[in-house]
């Protein structure tokens, strides 16, 4: 009796533990599957932001394809042997996003080879005067100030900008050549090889990037540059809704997706310095032609991100506008600027909208009176202001006073960030210190 | 006579004719002496503003030349052969100015070479089941998904952040001994000296980037919230200074240094950013322990650029007061609101300055009550100014509308700049297009 009742004790243990093992294995199974769902969602977001990037893969792999024919087909192997890795190489390195990018990096690794070569071969045979024992002397020598002058070079600003690419595999071939020449026979051809092999691999990654759906940096400047004013018009659009509605002045505006819409002018420096870079170096394409002005969007883009960032101000003002119930005290001038600030917002906003798409079309601006309205109720506003001169005064010394107590807030944040980075890092307590001190001196 | 004359007017001539040459090579040798002399002070400038890139350089040639010895050294040579090459290149790529950054290339190429190693042996040794004449299709399908893959995976963000260069060299890697499979007789061999030279290259450069000079990111990034700091601190110093003089209000303040300090704090998250990830990398040194909080540096930098955009604000208000020549009318309240500006300036400039000494000295934060001084300062301006409703609601439109009038004038710059780059760039005429438009529909 007590044997069966261990082993139907044991039948359901084991039962329990099976249905236990298979909970823990469905469960974690479940987390897998949610891992695995969540990362691919991440990745077809990934494509569908920006599906050029599906195209740019594609094309790099197709690439990588066409260089290892190199090998496969024997006489083209037999032309160059094992150099042929550097085509390989020179694909991998070379093959960039855009057009332009692509472009800067060939043209700066086949130069830069050339002419490291060129000196590499001359540093050989100066070092081969010196006979058996003083050529890796010389070589060292040659090799260390070469590549500490070059690297210092790459700290030139002009330089860096451009050619540090270029710079670096400058050092890379010099170094490899110059020290490869002690146990290499045939330099010469050594030094030839790395030169075509890397030629042809630049070819094949120009014509992959150049005749498959080519992606042009200077498009995609010129579209940020519209993009950009089409955001900053987005903004003024919404301040003219706010001023038009007749509904409470106390409403919460800080989730509202217009005021947020500066950020990305205000962060579009970066990309738009390095698509200048890269458009330079592209040729002729669509409807942008032989010297097109790239630089002049980089000064456009300044003036739209100093623009955005008045916006930023106006934003925080707004805000605190809107939360603070006022006393009705003076409402006829309020409607007064209300009414101001509706008109300069609609039709800034209409002549940005214009100025987008003219440069979207690439047509001249149309002649309009929007900007010339938006001016003259600008300073018509001001007259008005200036009639009320005790007014304008306190006006702008309290603006100040209350742009400073914003600074006050702010500085009160940051000292908050700075003792939770000290409490974090383990600072030393000053004071334990200072007496410490004391006591030294004491001694 | 007649001979003698022209004998000497010949002798004039080339008189005058070697004199012009003189002076045509003497201006032309003055140009090239200015060219090289602001050339080499141009240098000498960069080494002055940061002596660790000369040092940086010194290393850089000298790890060339240490890893050179495996060339000249013979029974160092013949262990390797011709792979040594890739210990010069290893030192080429993976040096870099830091340590964080030598030591994140480094790890990269390290593992990614590893990982790529292993998958491509596999690759061929599946590529190998299928003959001779299907050996080489595979191999070009494996490299071509391989590739297409991995170069997508380099658009994820997180990945993109800290690991790109690794994805990079796995494909170049991959590509590189899977491609070679196909003519190397002994691929093992092959894939073994390339893991292993390249683990050369990497110690030799962590070799000579943590023992000789070290320059640590870690370091950088530590100061460069300390002098963050530091910079809002010497911007309320100046409007404190510009508070308590008694002197005439319309002075021009445009051309203050203290009012441009916070352009350098605004411009330093690219930095901040870069120096974070590599600090990331970097081992316990100094007074910077294992798991050091270098996040939180991001955070005080993210706190500090906010400030210095209301501070942006504030200076072109300042500027604007100070130039204008307001009648006196109201000079109680004006002088009691420069009273409180002053107070708010001096003390919040106390504490940053206590901040910044405490992170600088790694120091907990001294307890003082300046930040509380000033929030009082500012918290009993708000209420002074609550008191008086009428002028507070008109005050806050009218500060809208002001900031609304700077963005208008901002976009007349932006209207000048989208029509230079109009016509720069020859946009079309649109009515021209639309009336030939016209003309296509009525054909």
């Amino acid at each position: 009796m007590e044997s069966l009742t261990t082993e139907s004790n044991n039948n359901a243990d084991g039962g329990f533990f099976l249905a236990n093992c298979r909970e823990h294995l469905c469960s974690a199974l479940d987390r897998l599957r949610c891992t695995v769902v969540g990362f691919v969602g991440k990745l077809a977001k990934i494509a569908r932001d920006d599906p050029r990037r599906v195209a740019h893969s594609l094309k790099v792999g197709l690439a990588l394809t066409l260089v290892s024919v190199l090998y496969y087909v024997t006489p083209l192997f037999n032309g160059w042997g094992d150099s042929v890795i550097w085509a390989v190489i020179t694909v991998v390195v070379v093959m960039e996003f855009t057009v332009g990018a692509t472009l800067s990096r060939g043209l700066n690794r086949t130069f830069a080879t050339l002419v490291a070569v060129f000196l590499a071969v001359g540093a050989h045979m100066a070092a081969n005067l010196c006979g058996e024992n003083g050529e890796p002397i010389l070589l060292s020598v040659f090799v260390f100030l070469v590549g500490s002058a070059a690297t210092f070079s790459r700290f030139i600003p002009e330089l860096k900008a451009r050619y540090d690419y270029g710079v670096m595999i400058f050092i890379l071939t010099f170094a490899m050549v110059a020290v490869s020449s002690y146990r290499v026979d045939e330099l010469l051809e050594f030094a030839h090889e790395r030169v075509t092999t890397i030629a042809v691999g630049v070819a094949i990654c120009l014509f992959t990037t150049l005749f498959i759906f080519p992606i042009w940096a200077g498009e995609d400047l010129h579209k940020l540059a519209a993009g950009n004013l089409d955001k900053l018009a987005e903004f003024l659009e919404g301040m003219e809704s706010e001023c038009s509605r007749e509904n409470s002045p106390c409403e919460n505006l800080e989730g509202k997706a217009f005021l947020q819409v500066y950020n990305a002018v205000l962060n579009s420096k970066v990309r738009e310095d390095s698509l200048c870079t890269f458009a330079k170096w592209e040729p002729i394409h669509g409807k942008f032609r032989f010297r097109h002005p790239w630089s002049q969007y980089q000064k456009l883009g300044a003036l739209c991100r100093q623009c955005a960032s008045s916006m930023e101000a106006l934003a925080s003002c707004v805000v605190v506008l809107k939360k603070s119930q006022y006393p009705e005290a003076n409402p006829e001038l309020c409607l007064k600027i209300r009414a101001t600030c509706g008109a300069m917002s609609l039709h800034s906003a209409k002549a940005l909208r214009g100025l987008s798409l003219a440069v979207r079309t690439m047509t001249l601006p149309c002649q309009t009176n929007d900007m010339s309205t938006a001016t003259k109720a600008a300073s018509d506003f001001r007259t008005q202001l200036s009639e009320d001169a005790a007014l304008l005064q306190v006006m702008h010394a309290a603006v100040v006073a209350s742009l400073l107590s914003d600074v006050v807030i702010q500085i009160e944040r940051i000292t908050e960030s700075t003792s939770k980075l000290a409490q974090l890092a383990r600072f030393t307590n000053p004071e334990r210190t200072r007496s410490a001190v004391v006591i030294h001196i004491e001694d």
